[in-house]
């Protein structure tokens, strides 16, 4: 059973470390799979697209754990989300909002306290003490509602959504990866709204014209704008990188018309 | 059988890939679990933390490979120490002085020259040539007596006690994490030996009044100070970095006293 | 069967767990281990350096996944490589280079499209889309030739190539390491073939007499030159970073000479 870790503790101390002793201790047999330790500390958004980047590539039945939870020690809920596919573990604080987009139905639940979990050390690792354990002894059968118990909402990142007009969607850059590729949050299921004509993107002071489908169809240097690997519209500069070349940051207005070719 | 590892190597290079490839061609079942390969070089007290942190947390019988080796190529010894719970190889060199003071009793023994090491390409890496070969062959169950001798005496952290008087422990920020929360070397044991009434922790030009279980009970922005993951006194803000809003360096003085209550 | 991943993506993105989850879903026995997902954006040559220092110590049929792909999207094909021992998956773009010349005598064959790769969800991912599939289904038993076909040519890294004169030899920095100890483009194999006399390293302005087998055998603060553990002529500071005490920057020229004994 694959059980795999996405957090924002880094790997500098033993935080992540402890996480999987503890999964090794309840479930010796599972199969731990770091996705990442490094999303910006506290960073929920970069944490939700990281996750929805690499889950539904995992086979079916595979623990998602997931703590980038700056609320902890405060009333937040500790969650359990059952997809068709698979299954997720962590705060509700909007981490999974991505990921269900694209699951479809699920089903949530509000982890309780219980004999599953660690006797507390602290208040301020749910990582090592609620969710790791949760994950493991889900990874070993038990079953979500000895865990958990139902729950009224799983909450959302609202503040994610771009403005969609007929012929114009405006959003914003959400992430700017490590080759300074800038990510937005227009999906590709947004521009699929928008007239057949050709689209023009504007970013900053620059226009690109057209979507291509990989960087080196313009030249080096160039900007050039595409769906990304995560199904999001995305600017990229060949063999370059573009948040630098364009000048452009985390959360710099991303704008994308078309209109009905002729 | 899991084998963890804990280094200073990164992973720019290939050094930490080298010892896995070492590992699984001792032993193909041996489960390899990374705690850590971003400890900051050479600091064997950043290390003995990291390892603290996690080790209690595994299985019994779990080998931990840690290599923070500033001294590679001299004199300094390789050991193995036996716990009644796990088995430890590393240098001789005071990194795990801290995970030893939580295990209790333990045997410890200096690792030989034998035909179970790497026939040497490099006097320089150690951690592929002695350490991962010792860890693989343990964890194959071949007995620690064939692989060292006895050994005189494993180096301590001397330097990391606190100075403890009947009112007040003196001690220093021994770390800071990646959201800048400061550890410090004074242990829930040290302030449980204090006198009953609230504590009151000086740092830098501040004061913190009493312990809180969880950052979220002070305002955001505001410092607290608690037990932290691993045992130790801490000190954090609140959604913030205390590091960076108390000014506050690693070996910055924290003292915390208190009097009996009334 | 083992799978080992390097890749220049970084970690603060779902890009590795994407390839990851690749992997277990067609192949959920095999045994994921990462190298290095911290190589320099772009680099090949350093990618190409991380791959054989760590590709030599891992067990016979070892498959290791290398993606440091500039190419992606153009014309640049998809390689399986398969030596005496082991496999290698990846861009053909010279990052094979340096394990090429240890392993000695290799198949090369071109990644064809098949219905064994991802549907292409985008251009850009062949790491997810064709590299981690093609990996799985190799270590699941199917024979390269229903992946590939016959290629004519492995891309090299010709640059790399010191300048050999009978008592001179002179290279190139090629890698700085986390240590800052220099990396040289002169392996232990150009040295054998100088003249036995006591070796004389010149870099920057300084000069070193001899090799050293360790660090050690110098003062702390002194530089030294050994073959270090990928068998390349490194220059390393006891206790201290070379790169910063010497003011040596990665492409700096360094040269070795000696003479005839007497």
């Amino acid at each position: 059973m694959i059980i795999t870790l996405t957090t924002d503790f880094g790997t500098d101390r033993g935080y992540v470390g402890a996480m999987k002793g503890v999964i090794k201790s309840i479930n010796s047999e599972a199969s731990i799979i770091d996705i990442s330790h490094t999303v910006t500390p506290h960073d929920i958004l970069e944490g939700s697209l990281t996750i929805a980047e690499a889950a539904p590539f995992f086979p079916r039945g595979t623990i998602h754990t997931v703590v980038i939870d700056p609320g902890v020690g405060s009333e937040r809920e500790g969650i359990i989300i059952t997809t068709e596919r698979q299954v997720y573990v962590g705060p509700n604080n909007g981490i999974f909002d991505l990921v269900l987009k694209q699951a479809g139905d699920f089903e949530a639940m509000r982890i309780i306290d219980s004999q599953y979990l660690l006797p507390r050390l602290s208040e301020t690792f749910h990582g090592r003490d609620v969710f790791a354990p949760v994950a493991a002894f889900l990874s070993l059968g038990i079953p979500p509602d000895e865990l958990a118990e139902p729950l009224s909402e799983v909450i959302g990142l609202q503040f994610l959504q771009p403005t969609i007009a007929p012929h114009i969607i405006e959003g914003a850059v959400i992430a700017i990866d490590r080759f300074g590729n800038l990510i937005s949050n227009i999906s590709i299921d947004d521009i699929d709204r928008l007239p057949d004509g050709p689209p023009t993107i504007r970013i900053g002071g620059d226009r690109i014209y057209g979507l291509v489908s990989t960087y080196s169809e313009v030249q080096p240097g160039e900007p050039a704008a595409m769906i990304g690997s995560g199904g999001m519209l995305e600017v990229a500069v060949n063999r370059g990188r573009a948040a630098d070349s364009l000048g452009i940051g985390r959360g710099s207005r991303i704008v994308i018309e078309a209109y009905a070719g002729d």
